[in-house]
């Protein structure tokens, strides 16, 4: 055993400078079952458990100490007692990386100490960044990240951000999110990739691929991702997040699954499961979700982490378990491998009773263990349990920070611009007003070094407000500034009407404070009434009003946007927020975003833009479809001219393709983005087809004058729909594709 | 032939003096047989058809004229040519009851010339009074009937509309509604019973026992039932009318399908089938609700007939046909019976060719006619196809009214009374006010002499507004009124508010105009800004405001409802709704209604008050269940005090009931009449058991002092769920059991 003990701790502190022979996944699984074979049940069932580092940190009257710092005692009793297989740290604020490393050695060392020196498995909310460290950066959120129609622009994020967060010797983020939004009422809807399924799958792909890399996620800078909320989390009857959805089976396989279907297909080493109700079963207690469809027909191989507690509240919030050791037998055999306890070890005592009773198998036992060790084995960690600090020179680098400034400058999107506006030229005297103006927290958003976001003001204080990025780039002297409001209440609306009169532009900055999960929720998705008070009593100056959105759901507005003259919408931009509206306002960036969701009009009229015919303005004298703005809406500072659509055949053959081109022109005086849609709409079906759905896209550049020909691929699998009988079928019949203001039929 | 046409015009023609004897089961079963093998296929598909009668009517420069008039040409096409079976009336004004018989007389006479003189059906949206019908009594409609409590009044009020109705010689209304009233947005919730399954199948049994009878529909005083919309039309994803839901199987079965499986097993004779999709396939196009669940599982024997032009629509709306041909295939395959073209002959022409194309088999075809004939003898049609108009003295009558009156004193609620100030002392001035302070359509709502009943205020001149009740009531000299506002702009409020500093009580009318379907649609759930500005100026003057709400749908009034002393809810109390407001107010009247719906605070919080634990306030920490008024809530000008919960056995036995006993006692100074409503909770099962359901109530009156012993029972049924498997179960387990305040566990 000493000498055993003395070469793993010697291998932790020699840094490793010969690439490990990279390992084949039939290796990996020999070395999973072979390892299994040697483990009791209490080492096993301490690998499915998870819990929060917040428990084993020092407190001082009842609080975690800043920074944290390990209770030894407390981690020898998760460690060597419980022997527990994974951490993951909420809750609590950002750390140094510095702290990190001393965090996680500690852990490992311990880990490594023991009979059969397995490694923890520490996961963290790297949410579009590393944000529990400080001084990383952090990117758009995911909502806007879908607002670049850029695939490019999610995969480069996630590469850096699975890069900063290896560097804090971190293997594993909860990431991302492929819920689908399209509830905007919904407090996490900015932490998807918007309403559309096609448009979420690429986004996710791509985000996937920069956690992970190409194949095994072995590398020192590359993290499993996890895929969530598995599965239907993101639709609440209510609006309110972690309450029951019903969601028929047809409109989950439609809207909900293909995102996680593909993101498995793509090597996903992990998930974690929703914590809501489907059509009254919670997705912990669902067999046919986690594992019929999860395990067996999707063919998911890696393992299945609950939420926050979530096999407890089986019993404490959804009353479908009447003890803890009832719920862990129900979640258990459902499918769930890794329970985020969080903090207790009832799980691990519980679960030993449950085996030794019969109520959960060695086979499941054994199962969920070996999808665990396997993902272990896939990011190195017996390789490569710690980190090496030196590997990591380009956290938060200047290269870093402007691929976040490009990522951004490509999500910004302009919704209104009468007149061609904007750009706003130098000279021009700005007032800036609002609440959003001048705070990082409304930029940032939730997951912003701490759940809540709630202290960006402090952490981001080296980055730009709206306010400062405006006043750095449209000199001081030519910027005013007056709150007006904050989201709550009044505080100097007529002093800011008075400082309005003496601006050429108001620029006003509305939106949403930070937020996420249930302390996010609301009762009305109108934008708060104080802000509406501000714009109105602008409105009566007469001076033109850029209004600037920043916030996680699409506030209505609808009662104040006829008083503006143009719209800038930020979603949650993230650092290089600032920067980008003020470039974008002076005309140095050409937005070229488009909303990833339907904007909508009214506060009970939340229909999404593949409504069906029957939902149309038409179909109804009042209330139909009528969004403020549609999905897929974004303005540009030039102007693009689509021509000669054309298809090479009218007929789709049974094998093969059609192959879609359209000419874009840059008509206007300025460069810019067009992200080119392409909708098809299925004009007869047995399932009552959408109005039209989004099946392909890409994003060009162009010069002023220049013309580009984009080529689009029609094939079976992008006109089938999931059937009365759950099947994926495509039906013969007539079809319609647009483009732009393009459109021509089709057959198949 | 011409021996039988003299004979069956002189029958039309003699008055039946000798009671018919009545037709069994079976002998009806028979004669339908004997009837259908002598049909022609075109004979068939023509009762198959029904036709608006507006198409059918002479028309003066494309409008019809009035009073209604046959156009003889066009019914011989009907009859004579097309073989239509069944006609409807929709989308005029009402008629004089003579004009009704003139056009009945005309219709049959024609029908009985027919080769089989089989006669034609007559069906009506005779809505809670036979409304199109002038001078019939209008009653509170359903959502108001509901808040009774008391399945009496509305057996009561559907006796008297199906007197009313075959008065005119109308044997078939489309009514009752047995919709699940759970979506506040949908523009026909105030047409249904309210959000709870059980209070539903209540008092949709004992409407359908009003209509029908005990057995046999066969007596001139009765008229058969139509169960609308089968199945899941009231809850619109987008909350508007005609629109796709997402209604899991499970669901269904646990919210929507219980009224309509009770009220087939009670015999009602038809259905009408909802216009919207659910979870992709529109209802008229689905096998599985129709023929799998309706015709198999309920064993249906009546009909199905689509609503107005829906078979049409299942390829100009809904895309799931590509023509009429194929619609007409899919619909009548699916199960419909009966298609309301309306306007039209393409559905007899197009199901024939259907036909003969083998698209739709004769067997469906004689089922279906089978179906239709065997209600048309069930309503006696044959023997009676007019009326004799001298059956019907007490249309209208003195006693109808009286009971209409007392029907609406049971339905009207009160929501708030602040230190008892209800009710109001004679002698006190009062200023009425508000948009649906002196209207009959606000009383009324749609379906009030015409499809959006715009014309109350006309045909109902002889009745009182709430405001003429008022002056009759408290003394002209008493009563002040300024409208203020109407529902969509200010009309005087500073003069309204001025007349307010001299009166001693604000009477405030709010709420809605009439209106149904589609045309009812909002955008928006809060009670017009209008009226908020109006509600907010008066409660400045620091005068007691009585807010009287009169209004189909819960239109939030959070803003307004802290200025307010006292609230009474009318609903759409009908044609008395003014004299029991004006009673109530005055104290004549002990409202004893309870709300039958959950009373929203937040437009965007629309949550049932079955709701999941997890929907709790508690679960979350903004935005769980807390709403204005929680369903079942209501006070009175009395107290009621519970004691003695006790149950007969704190475990129910697997054959066998428990049985529950309370005290109540009317421990205030005035009688009163309170509604018991006993709500059971489940704690633990397999699907999350809804936080608590109601499984019984009963509605008593009590004197001042009075006890009462109110006695419920407890049975494995009403303690059933519908599992994951799709079937109905009770599961083992602590149940809890609660009656007003007072509670008690109890096992099975």
């Amino acid at each position: 055993m000493k000498k055993i003990l003395l070469f793993s701790i010697l291998a932790l502190v020699v840094p490793k400078i010969q690439a490990q022979k990279k390992l084949t996944s039939t290796d990996i699984d020999q070395k999973v079952k072979a390892l299994v074979s040697q483990m009791t049940l209490e080492e096993k069932v301490g690998q499915m458990t998870q819990i929060s580092i917040e428990f084993l940190l020092k407190t001082e009257n009842g609080r975690v100490v800043e920074p944290h710092q390990i209770d030894m005692d407390k981690l020898a009793t998760c460690i060597k007692k419980y022997k527990v297989g994974s951490l993951l740290n909420v809750g609590g604020n950002a750390q140094t990386r510095e702290n990190w490393h001393a965090l996680i050695e500690a852990v490992q060392k311990m880990a490594l100490q023991e009979r059969l020196k397995i490694p923890v498995l520490y996961g963290i909310d790297a949410i579009r960044g590393n944000n529990y460290t400080l001084e990383t950066v952090l990117f758009p959120q995911e909502i806007a990240q879908a607002a670049s129609f850029n695939p490019e622009v999610s995969r480069k994020a996630s590469q850096i951000s699975a890069y900063e967060t290896r560097a804090s010797f971190i293997p594993w983020t909860f990431s991302p999110v492929l819920d689908l939004g399209r509830q905007p009422m919904w407090p996490r809807i900015w932490e998807t990739f918007g309403e559309d399924p096609y448009l979420g799958t690429q986004m996710g792909l791509a985000t996937i691929n920069g956690f992970q890399g190409n194949e095994l996620v072995e590398d020192k800078y590359h993290v499993a991702a996890c895929l969530k909320h598995y599965m239907g989390y993101s639709m609440p009857l209510s609006g309110h997040d972690r309450t029951p959805a019903w969601i028929p089976e047809r409109e989950m396989r439609e809207y909900f699954l293909p995102q996680f279907a593909a993101a498995v297909k793509a090597g996903a080493k992990t998930v974690m499961v929703n914590s809501s109700e489907i059509n009254g079963v919670p997705v912990h207690a669902s067999h046919h979700i986690l594992t019929d469809i999860l395990k067996g027909e999707l063919g998911f191989k890696g393992f299945a982490v609950s939420d926050w507690q979530d096999i407890q509240y089986l019993y404490l919030r959804h009353h479908v378990a009447k003890d803890d050791k009832d719920a862990i037998a129900i979640a258990i055999n459902a499918g769930i491998d890794m329970s985020m306890v969080p903090t207790d070890y009832t799980f691990t005592e519980d679960l030993l009773q449950d085996v030794k009773e019969g109520k959960v198998s060695m086979a499941r036992i054994n199962d969920a263990v070996s999808r665990i060790l396997k993902v272990k084995y896939e990011v190195d960690l017996f390789n490569n349990p710690i980190g090496n600090a030196n590997d990591y020179p380009d956290v938060n680098s200047a290269a870093h920070n402007k691929v976040n400034y490009d990522a951004a400058a490509e999500c910004i999107t302009l919704l209104k611009n009468t007149n061609n506006f904007l750009p706003i030229s130098r000279g021009k005297k700005l007032l800036v007003s609002g609440p959003t103006a001048n705070t990082m927290r409304s930029l940032n958003g939730g997951w912003s070094r701490n759940w809540q976001g709630n202290n960006s003001d402090e952490t981001e204080k080296d980055k730009n407000t709206i306010l400062e990025a405006i006043q750095n780039v449209f000199g001081k002297d030519k910027v005013d500034y007056s709150e007006g409001v904050t989201f709550d209440k009044a505080i100097n609306i007529d002093e800011t009407v008075d400082k309005a009169t003496r601006a050429d532009v108001i620029v006003l900055c509305l939106g949403e404070n930070s937020y996420t999960e249930t302390p996010g929720n609301i009762g009305d998705l109108t934008i708060s009434a104080p802000q509406i008070a501000l714009a109105t009593a602008l409105a009566k100056t007469g001076k033109p009003i850029v209004l600037v959105l920043a916030e996680g759901r699409p506030r209505i507005i609808s009662a104040i946007e006829p008083g503006t003259t143009a719209v800038l919408h930020t979603y949650l931009l993230g650092n290089e927020g600032g920067n980008v509206v003020a470039d974008a306002l002076i005309g140095k960036i050409n937005p070229s975003g488009r909303l990833p969701y339907t904007y909508p009009r009214s506060t009970n009229s939340l229909i999404n833009y593949y409504r069906k015919y029957t939902e149309n303005k038409e179909a109804s004298e009042v209330a139909g479809y009528d969004p403020q703005w549609e999905f897929g809406f974004g303005l540009s500072y030039t102007t693009f001219k689509y021509s000669n659509l054309k298809l090479s055949s009218n007929k789709l053959p049974e094998k093969g393709n059609i192959m879609v081109t359209v000419d874009v022109t840059n008509t206007g005086k300025v460069a810019g983005k067009e992200s080119v849609l392409m909708y098809v709409s299925d004009l007869v079906a047995s399932i009552t087809p959408e109005f039209k759905r989004l099946r392909a896209f890409e994003k060009i550049e162009l010069q002023p004058g220049q013309t580009k020909t984009v080529t689009f691929t029609i094939n079976k699998e992008k006109l089938s729909f999931i059937n009365y009988d759950l099947k994926r079928v495509t039906e013969p019949g007539e079809f319609k594709l647009a483009i732009a203001d393009l459109s021509t039929n089709f057959q198949y």
